[in-house]
């Protein structure tokens, strides 16, 4: 029985790490769970920005320069739309909408967002499976330091990051249901590995953790969690994430991200720039490993993943 | 007091003598009644094409060599859509898009089509009112010689009007109600003409006709109403006309068209190429006038339109 993988992620950052699985892994071998809290509905459209960028990262089609959205995009429609006084705060790309488009219409024909993401990666040649990690609405709210709360898409695109973040909520948590085939390979006893991406745990990780039962699931299950830190050196590789612990209170340090994860994680891939930190994160109760997690070539993600797989199967021998 | 002047019409053929009504009315002067039983929803968008084409058109950003659309689109949304195995029988390009979207968007905040016509109108420059003939929804279906019904676009595009025709049914029309401002130029005391544009009598001006009250009127105003002929020696301008005549069992010729507004039109022009007509057609009990009526440049359709209201004026003096 072929040994199977499990990888949690956001967009950007968790995706390059996703890709290199996808390198190494056979398409029937790996899950990518992405997080679905950042979807929104824009211009009548279901955006899921998270699954379209794992989507269009493995299909190759993604815009490396932009972090988001197709290569060779044109943006007419944009253009076009701006003339016509419509909302451009979000950028939708001619081609993109193709995608947002066909994922609204197959939705309000009730099929399910499992099942949508898998047509659609099926049209793009993605052959790895892409799943959501709920079939049902959840929506990231951020609360800011002046009170006000914004919609996810609010906070991160129109006002780029620059209120201050006092915390998140997900809108819709306590009732959304883990995607089914989500809830199968947490089950499958072929299931080897639990990989975090270096993904924001805020904003992309703690909503699949905040899914009822899933924390839960993790802190008992025998397989192990392994997390790739996306903190260098009091940096975040890719996004807010550094600009949001600071404003939440929390020092700027992949021990923060190693703590946030604390209750479940056996295993945490330390950047070599930080290995001051090992032994401070193996107080925390878990295996570090330390390695180049800085992304900039297929190959350093191909390396990673690679990396990251070790890791595992070491800390699965060692609980034998 | 400005004398006031309404205009019927469909898309392409019609949209030409609006253009040239244009250019020798004040804004303030013309309204221009547009079908909107052709309208439907495609890819969860609402889709206006006599609307789209007599705006596109009067903000003189109509695709001239297509026939619809703008000019100078670019198709990328639509062959992302091909290559996700979306529809694309209906060709829809990147800036058109933006058109629908909004207008879309607008219909669903509970706009009416008269107001989203009317704030499209204004964001593309187009001073001119183009309104539609009503708020509510009228689908035009065609019923064909093998049973089968279609809806209009899936006639007109999809099966590129391959199908015969036995007849038209304009569902929703008995309860549909006149849009307001066409409502209003109906019984504004300054209307000098009622002009039914060069466009398909039986897809583009029976909905118009059909919409309750409006036959009625036209029958007992004493304001003259004028048809352009969209028949020429046998053969229509554009789309579809002569084809539906003969498969209706009509024939081809400006005489059929005549006939078919006879019980309330008051002046009917012909092409030159048909003077033999003249005497058939006064007979119906109308008054006559021959020009050319095929407009090929800005200027004949300048030409046309200063004809026609000219034949209104002497018919509106004539009546007194």
């Amino acid at each position: 029985m072929k040994k199977k993988y499990l990888a949690i992620s956001g967009g950007v950052g968790g995706a390059k790490l996703v890709l290199g699985f996808s390198k190494i892994l056979d398409p029937t071998q790996l899950t990518v769970v992405g997080n679905t809290a950042d979807d929104f509905e824009h211009l009548g459209l279901h955006i899921s920005p998270d699954l379209d960028t794992l989507m269009y990262t493995l299909a190759n089609r993604n815009n490396r320069k932009q972090g988001w959205g197709l290569a060779g995009e044109s943006w007419n429609f944009m253009k076009a739309l701006n003339s016509l006084g419509g909302e451009t705060w979000f950028q939708l790309g001619d081609r993109d909408m193709a995608t947002h488009v066909i994922r609204t219409r197959l939705l309000s024909e009730g099929r399910s967002l499992t099942e949508v993401t898998r047509y659609l990666c099926r049209k793009m040649g993605v052959q790895h499976s892409i799943i959501p990690m709920t079939d049902n609405t959840v929506a990231t709210l951020v609360d800011t330091v002046g009170g006000e709360q914004l919609s996810f898409q609010q906070y991160f695109v129109r006002e780029r990051c620059r209120p201050i973040v006092s915390g998140f909520q997900f809108q819709g948590i306590e009732h959304a249901q883990t995607s089914a085939p989500f809830q199968q390979i947490l089950k499958d006893p072929s299931l080897v590995v639990i990989v975090i991406c270096p993904s924001n745990p805020y904003i992309s990780i703690d909503p699949v953790l905040s899914l009822p039962g899933i924390r839960t699931i993790f802190q008992s299950t025998s397989v192990p969690i392994v997390a790739v830190t996306p903190i260098v050196r009091n940096q975040a590789i890719k996004g807010p994430t550094a600009k949001m612990l600071k404003e939440l209170g929390m020092s700027v340090s992949a021990t923060t991200v190693a703590r946030h994860y604390q209750d479940f994680l056996d295993g945490f891939i330390l950047d070599t720039q930080d290995k001051n930190l090992v032994e401070e994160i193996e107080t925390l109760g878990m295996a570090v490993t330390i390695t180049n997690t800085i992304m900039k070539t297929l190959a350093d993600r191909i390396r990673l993943a690679n990396k990251t797989l070790d890791f595992a199967d070491q800390l699965l021998e060692n609980s034998r």
